[in-house]
């Protein structure tokens, strides 16, 4: 197995050997994200983001289970059929994830990558496929705007204003099913991301605490598969945001590779930043696993686009290393999805 | 690969075809861990609980990365040769985790599995190894009395009175070296817990509220793998203490299965409670980390014990959820660690 494994990998990438097809996906976002330019892209729109409960935080829990209950309906599956769950979010403890796994029979992994979720959990779940241990499994996670402003920043009600920096989270939970079978996107390419950490200390700019994490990996990336940025027909980082993402390119600039032409970012995709006051962009786990399991997974399906790198992005602090005076540290997972 | 991989699987359980090996292990505890029975089985004990830092969030962080390290060395391996890095702890958005994997350039991936996160990383690592995605992984956790109880509890000034049933949050940090070749111990079964909630709403009581899932896991173990209690030398529980060691052991004779004569729980083991007023035991992720990394692992390279099945155990509540109301769900995954 030594010789075998050493050619399907570079440094921090694994060329999957079966790629794992992702046979479904579901996003459900709040009312404002509902709003936004990718309103078509996702599959429910909620009219009222407390999901019917009595606290923020129960509320991103039931998006989070709609999201996995609906992705393995959409599979043509029951939950008997799922080896293993992956999932995290924002919340202390991951509350979203594991009250909403405890409804479910399923082998649960608790993750934590703070907003590079949505592709740590994938590429988890690729790995464990590819790797002959699971038939189906679910990657998914969420966020809240209410639970992450209450956890993180001020309570809504205080009316604190927001820096031009600061970043929007959304409210939305996103799933996908894996499995080994039929005509759908394969993950061909895992790039596991390492720690960065360039001094940034305000928490209302991520953006820039997480740029070069994104910009590293998916440097690491070019490096370890030989590809170019041109092999890809979008290039999708997490939740950058609009400063975030401007920093991203000029940092892999410096690394040797451009790649504004095929760049997006989820952050600064799903809302207008103007209309609806969202300054730098999105953000939150939910973020970019609702852009990927609705427009990027849709996108792919009618073949509108054929090679997209998901670089989800996080930011690895908590109020209390802020208020110890920590910088920022930041990760990023990138897995490439693929229909030819 | 469908059949071989069917042949290889129960409901929740792996049998890994070339088991990885636990190459070495590193742990680290707390001037009072020191004290405890175990004392003579930890590679290192601090005098001075503050690891030199000035917060216990950072005094944790920096067990972490010192039992991370060391565990490297004692494999006789420098960060380069690991291929990734799975860890998690208690603290918010796991900052013990990421602060330490800053300090690495080892991909990483973080967890969140409360007081499971042991034998949590230790699954992942080991299925990354035996999928052939990983020559060395890394699996890690950590945890510290004074920052669990300002986090969760009340601050040490406060002076407040402990429950019964109320455990003692473990002072240390754990770290194994997985790899492929050697004469080590080996990781041969797999089995990942399911959320499971008995409606247990009392944080004071956290052995109660996690032995349902550590009997619920057991009993899968032994119904997936055909075996049975006797074919252990040891089944470790994690951090059950007194009180929910009790209570897993009566589950499982519900379940017809009876381990009283080879069940130990680390969490019961760790102190002296009479001596050292930790009322029910030790607990945090911690406890069950260096206990596994010095204790277990110690037996098994002497032969002491052959086969040991480590089941740590994690409550999945944070303070909000149990501020409005919630129960407290647990999760225990198990891992058997076997030296023929």
């Amino acid at each position: 197995m030594g010789d075998e494994f050493n050619k399907r990998r570079g440094q921090q990438t694994i060329e999957l050997k079966e790629p794992p097809r992702i046979i479904s996906t579901f996003s459900i976002v709040g009312p404002k994200e509902g709003e936004g330019p990718l309103k078509h892209y996702f599959d429910e729109v909620l009219k009222d983001d407390t999901c019917g409960e009595e606290s923020y935080e129960k509320a991103e829990s039931e998006m989070m289970y709609k999201a996995i209950g609906e992705s393995i309906k959409k599979a043509g599956l029951t939950e008997k059929d799922i080896n293993y769950l992956f999932s995290g979010d924002l919340l202390n403890q991951i509350i979203s994830s594991t009250f909403a796994a405890r409804k479910f029979k399923i082998p649960f992994f608790g993750l934590y990558g703070a907003c590079s979720t949505m592709s740590e959990s994938l590429s988890l779940g690729a790995l464990l496929v590819d790797g002959g241990f699971a038939d189906y499994v679910v990657a998914a996670t969420s966020s809240h705007f209410s639970s992450a402003e209450r956890q993180f920043r001020f309570p809504l009600n205080y009316g604190a204003q927001r820096s031009k920096t600061a970043q929007w989270t959304v409210t939305g939970a996103g799933a996908m099913v894996l499995g080994r079978k039929g005509e759908f996107p394969k993950v061909r390419y895992i790039t596991t991301g390492v720690v960065k950490d360039y001094g940034i200390t305000d928490p209302s700019n991520m953006g820039a605490a997480m740029a070069p994490a994104a910009a590293h990996t998916i440097y690491k990336h070019f490096k370890d598969t030989g590809r170019e940025p041109k092999d890809y027909d979008l290039i999708a980082t997490g939740d950058l945001g609009r400063v975030g993402k401007k920093i991203a390119n000029e940092l892999l600039l410096e690394y040797g590779y451009d790649i504004k032409d095929n760049h997006i970012d989820c952050g600064d995709m799903i809302f207008n930043d103007v209309v609806q006051n969202t300054e730098s962009g999105g953000s939150g786990c939910g973020c970019s696993a609702v852009v990927a399991s609705g427009y990027l997974y849709k996108k792919l399906m009618t073949k509108e686009v054929k090679k997209v790198l998901l670089v989800s992005t996080g930011a690895l602090m908590s109020t209390t290393s802020s208020l110890q005076g920590e910088s920022i540290p930041g990760i990023a997972h990138a897995v490439s999805m693929e229909f030819d």
